[in-house]
């Protein structure tokens, strides 16, 4: 397999915690991985090649002109590497307009893609991820994103997680097909002729269940319902820790029921799910979120090798012909 | 005060719940109460009087047909009574469609007002909650609605929880004004213009803060951000209760636990919010959830008498002229 490319400049905690999750990355798994980015920055790269680039884009820089001026920056060269042959996918936890910039720019998209989307899995302990795409590539958009975008999304669902006909659902505000928006109207006429196995609306309580492998939506309401459901989770996973924090009584107490409360935590933590993935572009392209740490790296560098491996760009080139 | 009418037949457990709370209402609190619906099926009032109504418009009815074909149904007469002077407010568990289609078409809209919004309580522990407007009345919006959204959702605010100068802001995804959709950007522009005092824009995971105190949304948004919410909190709590429950030993120790998290459950508890409102029609018209309990309705209708003292209708009047 050709390397890894991994931005080595993106990320709230980049360099460091992203070099040291690339490095673990090689030694636990054995995939090659290759950093992009700054030599001096990067600094000791434990024998990992790096592939130079002299300019980063920030968090806080606009994607468009980030990608379109800083043309030797990290993401813009991670996205040419794979585009030439010299890496097999890329991951960044950087700016994520951006990411998708430089990967629909210098990748390409999908011949017969209208739009890139990217699908986020969010959690369901003790079940395989409900896939929610779009996560916010597309602010606004029309009937025919949403019906490529559950093409995409089903197939990715079938190659990251092994489900042979994804259940897909559209979000709405009401199973009736009376309810939501003309764009969910007419996202669910085509839905119902797409030879998908389309299970109807469903709401968004229905995200983290196991209802719908797939969740189809704009990428609007798909970004407001992900950080409504991380806020939500934070929220209440501090109220708990303080509960448990409370007095000594309640810390002997809650030690007891850590080892209880571990799977659950376990499976809602991001750093465990490999990242988020943009699906439509000429390569496997995975955007981990900002606060990424190293394990998050070693997962997505996984997850980036597991998606090569099982031909997903090839998958999703046939789910748009039906196939 | 005229007495606040509560629709005896809606909700997953009307009419025995209903009842009980409206009688509960008027025993702890000692505010005035008429129950809405079919004699036969409240059973004992317990002194309370009725207003008779031979149909119900149920969970599955098609609201607008509902609205319009039972004439005699508890949810027309209950705004009828507001409408008619009879009653003060009217409080409803049932069919949320059909409460705002029977409060729009009874009482009619207030003048100025293009669409009434639902405005929602988010619960935020240890500070007053954020109100979410509009949380699903209209799954389409225009920048116009939001910005009246927003002024009447401040009027609320302000009626509600005793905010002077309640800090509003724009659901988004993302800080930037460059950010969101077309329906973002313009109701931005009239926000910064509008003399309430806009924040800007905040993402999902702010609605579980202190961050604003009215958020804006169109219905659609706002309704999958709400059931999102919603959905998160039941999945954790449950995940929470399992592992409490998952042996004798970490029963014991949950035990000491409970008492250090009865206040966020307590705050967390929907029926502890007094319902969702729908804001814009010409009386006070509280929405509350399919399941609520006896108390939800006792907490509906203090709130109720509470907006009804606190010249709820007259502000939201006042603040669509800048008032």
């Amino acid at each position: 397999m050709l390397p890894i490319a991994v931005d080595a400049m993106g990320g709230d905690h980049a360099p460091a915690e992203i070099v040291a999750g690339a490095r673990q990355a090689v030694e636990e798994l054995g995939l090659p991985v290759v950093l992009v980015g700054q030599p001096e920055a990067i600094g000791n790269a434990g024998g990992l090649d790096i592939v130079p680039a002299s300019e980063v884009i920030g968090m806080q820089d606009d994607p468009a002109q980030g990608v379109r001026r800083k043309k030797d920056s990290s993401l813009v060269r991670a996205a040419e590497a794979v585009r030439d042959g010299r890496a097999s996918a890329m991951v960044s936890a950087g700016n994520t307009g951006a990411t998708m910039g430089a990967a629909l720019l210098r990748m390409g998209r999908i011949k017969g893609v209208q739009r890139p989307g990217i699908a986020t899995p969010i959690p369901v302990p003790g079940q395989t991820p409900t896939v929610l795409i779009d996560a916010g590539a597309n602010a606004e958009a029309t009937a025919t994103y949403l019906l490529q975008f559950a093409q995409m999304g089903a197939a990715f669902a079938s190659a990251r997680y092994g489900i042979k006909r994804p259940k897909v659902a559209l979000l709405s505000i009401g199973e009736e097909e009376t309810k939501g928006t003309t764009l969910v109207k007419g996202a669910r006429a085509l839905l119902e002729d797409s030879g998908l196995r389309f299970i109807g609306n469903v709401e968004g309580r229905d995200l983290m269940s196991d209802v719908a492998d797939v969740v189809v939506t704009d990428g609007f309401t798909g970004n407001v319902a992900l950080k409504t459901l991380e806020g939500a989770l934070k929220f209440l996973v501090n109220a708990v820790f303080t509960a448990f924090n409370s007095s000594e009584e309640a810390k002997s107490a809650s030690a007891v029921l850590l080892d209880a409360l571990a799977p659950v935590a376990g499976e809602l933590d991001p750093d465990a799910t490999g990242g988020a993935m943009l699906l439509g572009v000429e390569g496997v392209c995975i955007i981990s979120h900002g606060s990424s740490s190293a394990r998050a790296i070693v997962n997505a560098v996984r997850v980036a090798a597991e998606m090569v491996d099982g031909g997903l760009v090839g998958r999703l080139r046939d789910s748009l012909s039906g196939g």
